[in-house]
């Protein structure tokens, strides 16, 4: 997509500087942009811009720190508008609304207006799939699933049956939701397998990364909130309920019956005990582990196995880190207690 | 399915008390339970239950804790019998014995009475699948391997040549089996592919989650035993053993040659290095680390990286935790042993 | 393929002793060799092997540790020769050139001489497919991306448009290349997606583990040196670089814009911060921890959470799992001073 200068910081709301007819075809980083292209300066790596040179054909910065001789967007959250920006020359990919012919549509499910439908798609019995949804080649979408409008599943997504997906959900490849939860009982000998026949609703723009793995519920629901975005090879077990603007980074693991309220960040590689809730908002660094049944609190940053507010982590780390001193101190200690004694006995 | 009370309390051979006429159609939480539901109490949660509307159909509950006013299976393994049941409300899938027009069987493969083949499912040369088995959308079966009865293959499995898979087995989604082991040898300026010529045999009622990896063995076997449950995202490498009725949760990775004996329970996000052992019905708590060639004792639980028994591990993890307390009390010492060591000096 | 005991020497560039003219078939471990396999003792198993059954073929050995009896090609290096051998005795698969009838290849891709096309293969539109490649079933190669010459897509690869993959690379089963990054803005009430419109390049001679996803560039590019061996269920962020013949094993998570150089090697389940550089050689064990921004220094191996040289790791574990001794010893010398502090009263 292609805009001006002017419709762009017309549409970001924003003032700009220089020439407003200029074309606009792409985002890019400095170092590669050429002079279609938007870039954008967060502040500190102004001097490294200013040194480079400035084919870009404009820059978003904040209204000090703007370098000269380049057209200039003026903002006081110069990231987020370039993201907003992005948005609009490199729009979300729309329907084409063509069905290949190999795409296999029960005759028993609802198609949507517009839906696109690509080489070996399977679409089961039952299932239904919003307008302007775009299905990539190999998506298979089990029986009496639900996809919203304005969708895009990439190739090899799969929902097992009943599967409740909403509008302008992004599933990235090999994506599964709705698989069985992992729950037995044991009778001493071997594993009989708890019910898992329970739902699992996605809510509206949600995006999950790639084969990720979203399990329906137990006896209940699998619940992702609306604006919520999880990254590749995450799991979300059974019965978990994920609040709504959550961001959730790669190969995490949350297991069963775990609440994250709204607007919680959790890094890559943490992992979740059953029946844990993080509270709104509270940020969980990467490789955390948050045992059974934990609270972890609104307002903090938490770091560690198991998790410590990061302030209380740091100083243990450090301490961790100082541990041979400790010793060597305790050592001297004794020697200097052992003389002390030493003395006193001599000197009685 | 539907059974009456009175049929699945002699199915379960159980007492019941009420109404054994009274039909069952589904399992329930007793929260979303409806008239033709079964549920099941514990009994720490009987409280609830008794405050909440008994709506459910039955519930199984021990025989001292069970509510007034529902009908009530009895048991002193309520959870246990409510999976029991469930598996007669809910029964397993069964084969339609439909072979999609699109599924690509080669001619010289053996496909056993009454399989399922979904659309775009693929067979190779030399495979075998036996009867009643269901491959969904888009599994492929590579040359010469062979699944046997009554398992399910959900969409996307992926079997490499010569893959053994037993009866009853469930793949969930993604799962992919018999893939090259990760093995090199460098000569110090590139890697050398280390042969991956062995086989994988998964044995009857196995039950692997979505997306994980399991690998054929390098010059042997890598084997799974009968009745292990291996939940998503895990990843077993080349030559690992592991034994009967063992549970594996999610994202745990296995490297090379370890053994896991049976009835062993391994956590989530668990990690082994090469050549480890774990003892017969070892639990092996979540993020736990187990060195190459550690042998991890039956009988006990182990937590931690690297592992230790769980009484140690917190013992160490609480004191991890009086870092600050030890460091002051170590800073009062040295003030309080100078403070000695300066009345010595002048008392001499 | 077989080759005698001669031609194998004469390729490996080894002695030998004993019947050259032995047919070699296969290489296999000692305890499941038969007559015509190949065998290797590194020097520690010797007693082992010589009492067993010395059914094999051939043994690669070094000099002064071969067994009598048998067969013998003289290395310095068996393991090495033995990985060489296996690439004579078992070559990689080869293209047989088939296209599949259910093949769906755009009319405005390139497809190299040679190509095998699986069942369910989709070539998008503007793709380009080198002579010798192999794509098994279901493999999606998306529009504009570009696959060299003599590489083999197991079934269930994924490229995302425009993905670039070099000459004789190998992606196992379920591989996603080039899907979007996991980078959002805030405006504090919403996640904006930040563009990930860059590129990715998976450089000659890679090896790519099942499941595993490497998202493209943001505004730049994702980079994969050659010779580079990835294991399963690896993620690998936008920007990431890494070269030639890195190492990095199962479940590892590599966070944007890191840089991992040359001869790396990664164990398994290590994280990665974003922004951190890994310099060439550097060794990190598996389950490690790299804090955003940190430099791993070449020459070492590294361990722990955040990383640590491994010898002060070892230290600091060792007195970890001291810290009760520790604090009983603090006791005593609570005891013993308070104790010097009251006969020093007294004294006075």
């Amino acid at each position: 997509m292609s805009y001006t200068i002017g419709q762009i910081a017309a549409l970001l709301g924003r003032e700009f500087r220089g020439d407003g007819t200029r074309t606009l075809r792409k985002v890019a980083k400095s170092e590669t942009a050429d002079e279609t292209a938007l870039i954008f300066m967060q502040g500190e790596e102004s001097t490294r811009i200013e040194l480079g040179v400035l084919r870009a054909a404009c820059v978003i910065a904040r209204k000090g720190l703007a370098p000269d001789g380049i057209n200039v967007i003026f903002s006081e959250q110069p990231k987020l508008d370039f993201a907003r920006a992005a948005a609009y020359l490199h729009p979300r990919p729309k329907s084409n609304g063509s069905r290949h012919p190999t795409a296999e549509i029960h005759s028993d499910s609802e198609i949507g207006e517009n839906v696109e439908l690509g080489p070996f798609t399977v679409v089961e019995a039952g299932a239904r799939i919003g307008q302007e949804t775009i299905l990539h080649a190999g998506v298979v979408v089990g029986k009496g699933s639900g996809v919203g409008s304005e969708c895009i599943l990439h190739p090899g997504v799969i929902l097992y049956p009943g599967a409740q997906i909403g509008n302008r959900v992004i599933l990235h490849a090999g994506v599964v939701v709705g698989s069985d939860g992992f729950g037995y009982v044991s009778d001493g000998c071997r594993h009989f397998k708890f019910p898992q026949v329970g739902t699992v609703v996605v809510d509206d723009d949600v995006e999950v990364g790639c084969n990720t793995t979203i399990d329906r519920g137990s006896l209940g629901t699998t619940h992702i909130g609306e604006g919520t975005k999880i990254d590749n090879l995450v799991q979300i077990a059974h019965n978990v309920e994920i609040g709504k603007h959550v961001v959730i980074a790669a190969q995490t693991g949350i297991s069963g019956s775990t609440i994250i309220e709204d607007y919680a960040v959790i890094g890559g590689q943490v992992g979740f005990g059953d029946h844990a809730r993080v509270q709104k908002g509270a940020v969980i660094g990467s490789k955390a582990g948050v045992l059974p049944g934990k609270i972890v609190r609104s307002g903090e940053i938490y770091w560690g196995v198991p998790v410590r507010p990061l302030r209380e982590y740091k100083r243990l780390n450090a301490l961790f880190g100082r541990l041979p001193e400790m010793k060597a101190e305790i050592e001297a200690l004794k020697r200097e207690v052992a003389e002390l004694q030493a003395t006193r006995q001599k000197g009685n």
